[in-house]
């Protein structure tokens, strides 16, 4: 059938999967979206959205609890977050995002994408018809992550919440077990706590939240969240988990012999890339990242027809690299199908290797671009850090009483370039982008110089940090 | 007296003088601090520090009223504001700047400093002893400026207030008038009508806010102004203003017939470079800027002994810039006495001419840095510009409800890089370091192109506007 045929089939209709399709079709392609769930992906609905929303405002009122001459007349209306959560996730309705790809124009497909030998995709619907698309140039596979639930004796059957289902969250529990010590579990702990969870403890596995930033930011974190009162267990697993029938409470047997009773139990120990896609039809292995070259192609496909964006190559699992990466792609391919140059600055991926930013949206927010000093060291760069206290900031204090956070950067010596910046501090997220255009654009420091941050802001912590390196 | 002798003298402890007599300290020379009001200057006590105590809660409730599931428990408590505003400006005690002056070390001393001739500054004490140091290297001007009273009949008489008593309230007046329509005359009139002043007029001379930003950033100030109940009153002066006595009310004749009785009348029409600092001395026209070159030095003066800092020399009426050109002009000194280069890249200002970054700490918050569109276009650059809705950036519609904010960039379509960037919208103070960062370092739009904004955060307004001019 003639309309089964694509320039570009896109396999997951997350942003990242939409934003490559879009990129394609600006460059005069024709495309197919598919998609199995929901379009606009994890990122809309169970994820970067719907946890912003239940994050802002616990945030905020940790500011207002910082600052004198204001107060909240009571505690954060869990029903009011919610209601607001429901509707920036549209009600976990597509629609609106299904037209939108329909706009740019292309042709969405509902049914789960899978890859069926070169240039070929097979869509199985829900009806459990299958459909066999197939591309002219080039097939873009976006098919994101999935949750990874770890082999602890009864857990799967305990029916453990994930980022969806504590995003997705309808009735606060009171009593909450958190496995893992990384961004979700930070994030949705603190949200979740804020939002009612009065008893919330976290089961960390290693010595600190947030393994891998600067080890000051899961330190502050963590400070953070034992003052609230969120119980933070270092060096402890679970061992076995009970819960005899999904309305029971959980039961979680602890490595020290401990026993915690909760009313759900929510697993954030990391994200696999999505199963099943095929990969083992084009001589792929199964279930390990796809790897691309710095244009998303991947590497280990003759004839180069095969891209692949966002999660599912490894490269950074965050929704705006995935929307970088699929603007490249998206580009690139275009520009090799009309035969023009396909190697301009906006053809290749150079952000993901210099180290994407990221940012943890908890009290203190946790900011970073670029590489760790560890991460800097072990590459072999001449290190050198400046580390300064930003409580000193008088921005920082006139922001609020009892103002914490800490910044650190890290200098490449021969370069005098910045290889990497961590902010950990309260509402410092916008700030983190002066840190991603000096990381990404190597502005040297002596220019940096003559960037003046403007007086009395937090942002002056970047005079206080080049005057620290002896500037 | 041998102890009279230093290699810099500073006329002016505000923080631009106490800046550069630490930079030439640093750099191996003696230096005397002269001030005859408070060390610390008019920033720390009458206008940066004490304006941002005062609007810091003001803007934090506004953000607040945009979160569904938050609310205060009442008005913002102006007596704990004005508690802490005191905390902030130490109680208009200044040991601890004058300790940091000696800790510099410094000579600190007090009296009112003024040119006596070349390399003499002559100091008068209160008790109106007299006393002359003189400058082995050096004299550098930091006096910095005084806030103008227009020539209305009955003004002077009126005892109006200034920057000085407006951030120094100690009652908030329930009716207040403001005269001007400029960064002071918007942030006071907001933060006193958010402590209580109900009525507040605005009387604006010109037909917008803010006159030298961009047109939007004042009219969305004036509709934010509006919103809340502040009378903002275009075109029009005031006439005559009566006052009996100071406990009495004041009123004010308007140029259109009306009349206004107000408790307080702040005036904020500008400010003029501090008078009698003996520029007749030495050959300068008193009461006008000292113009220097890019590393400080008055481009007027024989022998070049003589440098001017901060708002005296006319070049930006703005803390950071004046601490910015301090860090210059005391290494440029440092470096011509000992003989080594003067010309590295930190010893000459180029960010003046580019354009300093100002916040106006208002709500929404008005962010800019570089040149305006018609600042540009008049500059003879080949303009386009990019502005953008930024109610519709994903991570704005997190921050709040009804999110209302707008940017807009300038760019240089020849050497592709941006000119000047205005951010007006909640919370986007420390969003503007990047904008100074790109700015400043001339950053190409290809390669901010890969300096990816976090997803979902306000910054992400830098990729629409990015898409926005097509890349």
């Amino acid at each position: 059938m003639a309309d089964d045929v694509y320039d570009v089939i896109v396999i997951g209709a997350g942003p990242v999967g939409e934003t490559a399709a879009a990129r394609a079709v600006r460059g005069g392609l024709t495309a197919a979206v598919v998609e199995e769930r929901l379009a606009g992906g994890e990122c809309a609905y169970y994820a970067c959205i719907p946890s912003k929303a239940l994050l802002r405002p616990m945030g905020l009122a940790a500011e207002v609890g910082r600052m004198p001459g204001l107060g909240l007349r009571g505690p954060i209306d869990a029903s009011a977050v919610l209601a607001r959560r429901d509707e920036t996730v549209s009600g976990y309705d597509d629609g609106g995002q299904v037209n939108w790809i329909e706009n740019i124009p292309a042709t969405f497909v509902r049914g789960r994408g899978r890859l069926a030998g070169p240039m070929s995709v097979e869509v199985t619907k829900r009806d459990g018809g299958v459909r066999t698309l197939r591309a002219r140039q080039a097939v873009i596979v976006a098919t994101g992550s999935d949750p990874l639930i770890p082999d602890v004796p009864g857990l799967r059957e305990a029916r453990p919440w994930t980022n969806r289902e504590a995003t997705g969250v309808q009735r606060v529990p009171k009593r909450l077990v958190v496995i893992g010590g990384g961004v979700v579990a930070c994030e949705m702990s603190q949200a979740l706590h804020a939002l009612g969870a009065q008893d919330t403890t976290m089961l960390v596995r290693g010595d600190r939240l947030l393994a891998r930033t600067e080890p000051f930011a899961g330190d502050l974190l963590a400070k953070s969240f034992q003052e609230t009162g969120i119980d933070v267990r270092f060096g402890r697993s679970a061992t076995r988990v009970e819960r005899p029938t999904p309305d029971d409470p959980v039961t979680v047997h602890v490595d020290d012999g401990s026993v915690i009773e909760a009313d759900e139990i929510l697993v954030a120990t990391g994200r696999r890339v999505a199963a099943d896609i095929g990969l083992e039809t084009i001589g792929l292995a199964p279930g390990r990242p796809i790897e691309v070259d710095p244009s998303m192609r991947a590497t280990g496909v003759s004839e180069g027809w095969l891209y692949a964006v966002g999660d599912v190559n490894g490269l950074n699992l965050l929704t705006h690299m995935g929307k970088y990466q699929a603007r490249i792609c998206g580009q690139v391919i275009a520009a090799r199908v009309a035969g023009l140059s396909d190697n301009l600055p906006a053809m290749r991926d150079t952000a993901d290797y210099r180290g994407a930013p990221q940012v943890i949206f908890t009290d203190p927010e946790v900011c970073v671009v670029g590489r760790t000093e560890s991460q800097a060291r072990a590459d072999g760069f001449p290190v050198r850090v400046v580390e300064y206290d930003m409580s000193a900031v008088e921005g920082a204090y006139l922001m609020a009483e009892n103002y914490t956070g800490r910044a650190k950067v890290v200098v490449d010596e021969d370069r005098r370039v910045l290889l990497g910046v961590t902010f950990v501090a309260p509402a410092v997220v916008d700030l983190l982008h002066s840190a991603t255009i000096a990381v990404t654009a190597e502005v040297p420091l002596d220019v940096l110089w003559h960037a003046v941050p403007s007086f009395p802001t937090v942002s002056e912590v970047w005079l206080n940090i080049l005057e620290g390196y002896g500037l």
